[in-house]
């Protein structure tokens, strides 16, 4: 049978979600886990990578089994097979042909800022800190410039290649609670680094140093140097996976 | 001059606030960051001493100085000595008189319940995880029996002493935010472990092995065996310190 499974977990000790040799990934803890219970060889398929540092509270994978293990009572039987900072939170039988990857019609990422005068000890782990003042209307109008269809080749780590760099940006929220301020970004894939990027375009338009309306211009010019700088990995966390 | 100063810090590493021959705390950590920045022999006075694993963002302290550091700039210079997971949030110059645990008049802590079927990777630090269904009404309907002036001896750790266990509470609410319930209570004063205790009878109440009005005979009782289990620490946070 195939298996979904719904994921949380504090990427602060991983190398990402993807098996790499030298490091330690998510992906290969977690077919860990699930072999030990299992007694099989498992591959565990993930709705997509999150890189070293990047946590989820919804990450979506999938994995073929002939466990006898009830579908719900396998998140407790892979749960404790689990360290405490991932854990299954849900699972259930999905149809031969669902690959948590191809079958995804969008994600949603939060990319969280801490912005107050002195970092927060409590929250350090899960945000970005900058004390400047940030002007959050203007940064949701440049926010509105990205939603629909565009190629977001300029906020593709330059680095890295796409067969195709056009994206859809369904929903792009920016809320305030607090000190906190939230990005929410909906769309149907993102590009390497993507909202990290975008994140740093949009702290520049906070401080005055780029126009919102420059917006315009830089995804236009399909050029990662127009860009902001990419943010670091902690403040982002993957939602949610829809299908 | 005599200076007040407001801190954030995650519990996790420390043995608590109170200065241990071996064992490392809060105190000792702050107060060898403020002899470094000041050249002199300092003592901190806290509000009151958080236990082992007690968080706290809204902690106060005050210490003597003759340091000629402006007090706006000395947050910054103490938290350049500090470890990220302690940060001084504000500084002040108060009277002479001014003693951050003689003077407090009420404090505000929280208690914070992940109530769902699996635990969360990353609230995981700052929370109880409990799996079974609270009820929410019991438990505060069983709070309000708590709100005002009484003898919390029952929920004094039975290893400890105070010259008096009266102590009253000014406000008992219990807030609820997806999974996660928070008890939040403000004193003039708490005994050891009080909270922790409170809350740990209050779960017995929500899951109905203790029902709401016992909770007059527990209080009646001055007993430490007739309340509940005291909650383990990670959950509880020292919010504010009110003078």
């Amino acid at each position: 049978m195939n298996v979904k499974i719904l994921l949380e977990y504090e990427g602060t000790c991983y190398s990402g979600w993807q098996r790499q040799k030298n490091a330690l990934s998510i992906q290969e803890v977690l077919e860990k886990a699930i072999q030990s219970i299992t007694k099989e060889k498992v591959r565990v398929i993930g709705s997509g990578r999150t890189d070293s540092g990047v946590h989820a509270l919804g990450q979506v994978a999938n994995f073929k089994t002939y466990t006898k293990i009830p579908i719900e009572k396998l998140p407790y039987a892979i749960n404790s097979k689990l360290p405490e900072d991932i854990t299954v939170k849900h699972a259930q039988i999905v149809p031969e042909d669902f690959h948590a990857r191809f079958s995804a019609k969008s994600k949603v990422y939060s990319y969280s800022i801490y912005n107050a005068k002195f970092p927060s000890p409590l929250l350090r782990r899960y945000v970005y800190f900058f004390p400047l003042p940030l002007n959050l209307e203007e940064m949701r109008r440049a926010a509105d410039i990205l939603i629909g269809e565009h190629d977001f080749k300029s906020f593709m780590a330059s680095n890295s290649s796409a067969k195709s760099t056009v994206r859809c940006i369904k929903r792009f929220e920016i809320l305030k609670r607090g000190n906190l301020i939230t990005l929410q970004i909906e769309a149907n894939g993102f590009l390497y680094n993507m909202v990290r990027i975008i994140a740093g375009t949009l702290v520049d338009i906070g401080i005055g140093k780029t126009k919102a309306e420059d917006m315009i211009s830089i995804l236009n010019s399909k050029d990662r140097s127009s860009a902001g700088k990419t943010l670091p990995a902690q403040g982002l966390c993957l939602m949610k996976v829809i299908y």
